[in-house]
């Protein structure tokens, strides 16, 4: 995905493709002051022997996410992102989290000041982990630099990122149902260091759909009997999720919107398949059992066919602008008006999506009205 | 569907069903002192010669439409506003417009002072017309006055009805989407009396889904490319839309509130199909074609699959209620926060659904707070 | 489903249905010298304590799964019915297995004699059971009849009502995809009591679907990627179902279509959901993606929306007038003409549909010519 | 499609790509002794001015439908049947149809001696026609050599390439559901030439899987009430049809399918849009209302989304190779057994989709015992 945002941003900036997908290019951002899309650099964690990025436009542009001509038109900036890419956490590296996270920590100070930059937002588009079991130490931040420094695995791969963005003055953002920041022992770390954060797990089909369509059964007073859904997907991501305790942090992610928005849990299970040929591709089909006047037993189903790194490539761009900006005006802590992009929002319950885009505007207008 | 409204309505007043699908009865509402179910008094005009209600709701119960214990349960109900039915405006009846039209406000004052109901809400449920042209006396109502004096065609029936419901203090709704209350001399008629009045084409279906769904398009800026539609119904609704001109009423209502989310007009057919063996239930199916970040193509489809009936009766009784409780509070004109019930609402632009009902939910805290 | 069969038979015998979804009322049946619909007589094997046919029949009525003047109209058969239930295998009940089996046998042939019937054939029509592992004494009769005798579980119920069954010289029809006669040593028992038997797991609604569509693509020489499918159901088979092991076996029977027509295994979860409110009702969502030439992907989706024992109930009847035939012509050992009406049929490999139907009208050709 | 045809059929030859989609490759047409793909020739009529197969090809490579790296690997064959690409028939071209069509004969007869070929098969792939009134002079073929020789216009163009092709002794094959062939005085010029000829209108999306499902409700006995149908295209195809005139051949051919299948009249509309962003591709929607046991209403849904050149090239490249066998062997007149590959078969009433495989395989049998 990250060679998506890549490919993307490149050309959307040399105007060769138009920025649809792009919500922080739209109208109703204008004022917001955020970064230009030409201002941002990339650079990131990844793990060793990855092929390079050219190389893997070229599979991208075969599989039609994007464009056939865009690789060669944006050789110069993919070879520059490249040359950013630092390996990261290792399984089995050597060393206390607190030394791994140094590392890190020094690839991002490095970063910034190589590049002369205002400030680098880390966004997690890593693989989905399975649940981490909380611990102790995760609440409160003196105990966990504690057992950071100690030998042991205090936290999953996806909170030392966090840990390390963080301590390195870097505002974080969780694109995936992973632990991640949601410790309250990092919201400290956070607040101390006068770094915003959000997440979690961006939605960009099934729960997309699903926060769009609740809110109406909800108002039309309709009563939601059944919610389930079947998720299909190829690709990186369906490969991961194939592992039921991958998948069980994406189930807990998608479920919790439904029963905020109608208020009550819904009987249903939902899917999550991974169809190896699909590729690039998603696909959902939801079915909603629902009573009315009388009640009579009436059916909605959808069916979203996406393609996931080009639903999921310009969100990662928004919200990187979106925290830059809250970062340059003081914010710290949890975003919340960040909800729109999420399916599990951090410190936020409003998971009607036409609701938290109103949040989100309202949000973008203050931004705009600071110095 | 008005022997839906009268049964549904008794069976909930008894305590026999919940008041699934009736918007006015959630706690959003609970403070807008609307005028209780057990407080409303059915009557109406219909064709000569219609079957009793008691018959029509044992076909209903036949049809799974109501539950099959309610005709019997709620007999004295039924038997109570068919002793309130009217004849109807009838095809070729002699006089001009203006006696036809006092022969209705007669039968609505006189149902007024023997029922002694504080006031009467006509809520037009008719079939659904062709479009009507526009005439010059439509603009004005002292010109429309003149002309409905005269002999001729100057109003169709359903704009006939809205005259005298107006003229007869009487709030109006148009269910459908026949031209009714929506010309400039009945709004001007609607003030000076100081009735409210609302419109129109109640969206139970394709359209409550769409302007559901229209609105995440926009929100994250993915460009919706074409948006195709079949609707299958059975039915006396099925029946009339079978006519391509009353279908071309309907088509013109439908296509309105994709234009005004999205900002363009967008591709794609809308059809609408009599298929006789549906009976009470109407089918639509729906397919986007959206394009995202580089230009990738993806689609969303939805089925929908509704009894008509069910999903309209409840609407009749929550536009009655909060009819009712605007003009007990001294509103006139069109009441625009009902934009949320309308297909094509009278008076106001704006179509996104939650939105919408963002709007009713403040208007309706407002009636509250009026003496 | 039981009851379904019994009010439709009654309520087509008498005129008051036509015969919509049986099979052998068609012309292609005519002459196949089948006993007629009002030759047949009911009783069986349930659970004690069940409820009386006529109460279950009014449910069905309410849930609209039969017509609902038609209890009414049958209440005879209904009763008639009922009078010829008795107790089947109660779990925990005392005695060897054989003792149990002579029971059952017991049963069916004081039916036969007191009814003064011709023939019996019995259908299992229970709840589906979990796989069952196979033994060494399932391979050969003399061996089975010694476990049978001796105290312990040889064989689950399924099986012991098939061996009572075919003791009893009845024709034997696997309704469900439990073991039932599906085993060697009971193949040996029906040759050697000249008697015919048939299964299993009916086939009404995905399964009947797949294999009507899958033979499209193969003979078009189109590659089936992967085929997915999502399942939902109510009612007693969907709360079976929700259990891991029973709905093993049904997928066990689902897949197998599947490989046999397209050659090879296709990738793609089944999933059985079950869906307490969907009531009698089931809805099966499938996504097929297959390649065609140049290697283009494309889709197929398909979503069947059906009424399970209305779907069942006839086949109920088509296969025991079947069966009958064939005993009363003396065919014994598995009937593979009837395949057609199976997920996964005993003793032949073609799952075409539209070549199992041909298998089945020829063979019902040859049974009408026969004497 | 002509470029999808030759692109892939080097393509296919080279060994670069697997002969998905070709029915003829499959181990039912092994010994059927059918011309192998490496001994076809390509050459064509086109409109003046069309963009050369190599440009054509790149685009179809940017839109999906042919291996990005096709176009290069097969140039030279591009070029070559670029190379005996003729100009067409040309609208208000002067001279009578007979000189019109003598022109076309030389070419093809021209095409046969040059290329030394042993036969030449014509596939009619132009737009569909509007349906052409029926002429007396159609009906006899003497009387069509006056009409032709005399000026006028007594045959659509697709029935002037017809009349060439049986002329110039070629095999003629209509893909479309233009008048082409269909009329007895061009049968009688096939049989006098002792010419095979087959059509028309490929079955390659909604009616290909329309035959292949509509026999399981005949075969279940399951009374169809209504089966209607939107199907959305995009590209050449879609464009000809947004005209009324020639979808009404369209509907027409896609209607009698069902007609012959269920041995009646089914309610229901079939609707063809024309929605250009969908580019080469089509989706087609059928809803399907159906009747069971006890009168119970269920549903089949079914979308179908296919790429147009995709489906259609390789049966190009089927029919010309049976076509040719045929011509071979000696046969004249309707190739029936053909019929699998058609909406609306000539000469042939069977419209079932496993059935017609079967007339097919019997028959490549039979060819390839032929000498």
């Amino acid at each position: 995905m990250a060679t998506t945002v890549v490919t993307g941003a490149a050309a959307i900036r040399s105007g060769l493709l138009p920025p649809v997908g792009c919500v922080t290019e739209t109208a109703d951002f204008a004022g917001a002051e955020l970064p230009g899309l030409d201002a941002l650099v990339f650079g990131g964690h990844d793990i060793a022997g990855a092929a390079p990025m050219a190389k893997r436009a070229e599979e991208l542009a075969r599989a039609g996410v994007v464009p056939p001509w865009s690789p060669a038109a944006v050789a110069g900036e993919l070879e520059d992102a490249d040359a950013e890419i630092r390996v990261g956490l290792v399984a089995g590296e050597p060393g206390t989290l607190r030394e791994q996270a140094d590392r890190l920590i020094a690839d991002l100070v490095s970063f910034r000041e190589r590049r002369d930059l205002e400030r680098v937002v880390v966004v997690n588009v890593a693989s989905t982990e399975p649940p981490f079991p909380r611990r102790p130490e995760h609440a409160d931040l003196g105990a966990l630099e504690s057992a950071l420094a100690a030998s042991g695995d205090a936290l999953p791969p996806s909170s030392v990122y966090a840990y390390a963005a963080l301590r390195a003055g870097c505002p974080y953002i969780d694109f995936t149902p992973s632990t991640g920041v949601r410790l309250p022992a990092l919201d400290e770390l956070a607040r101390r260091m006068g770094v915003p954060y959000a997440g979690s797990d961006a939605k960009t089909g099934e729960t997309l759909v699903k926060t769009a369509l609740a809110p109406m059964f909800a108002a039309r007073a309709l009563a939601v009997r059944a919610w389930s859904g079947t998720n299909l997907l190829g690709g990186g991501d369906g490969a991961t999720l194939a592992d039921p305790q991958a998948s069980r942090s994406k189930k807990i992610s998608k479920d919790r919107s439904l029963t905020e928005i109608l208020g009550h849990r819904v009987e249903g299970e939902t899917h999550i398949d991974y169809v190896r040929p699909m590729g690039e591709w998603k696909t959902a089909w939801d079915h909603v059992l629902f009573e009315g006047f009388g009640g009579v037993q009436m059916t909605l189903q959808f069916t979203w066919q996406g393609c996931d790194s080009a639903l999921a490539a310009p969100l990662v761009l928004d919200l990187a602008r979106l925290a830059a900006r809250a970062h340059e005006t003081g914010e710290s802590g949890p975003l919340t008006a960040l909800g729109f992009f999420f399916k599990d929002p951090i410190g936020v319950r409003e998971h009607r999506l036409a609701l938290q885009y109103e949040l989100l505007c309202e949000w973008a207008a203050r931004l705009g009205a600071r110095a």
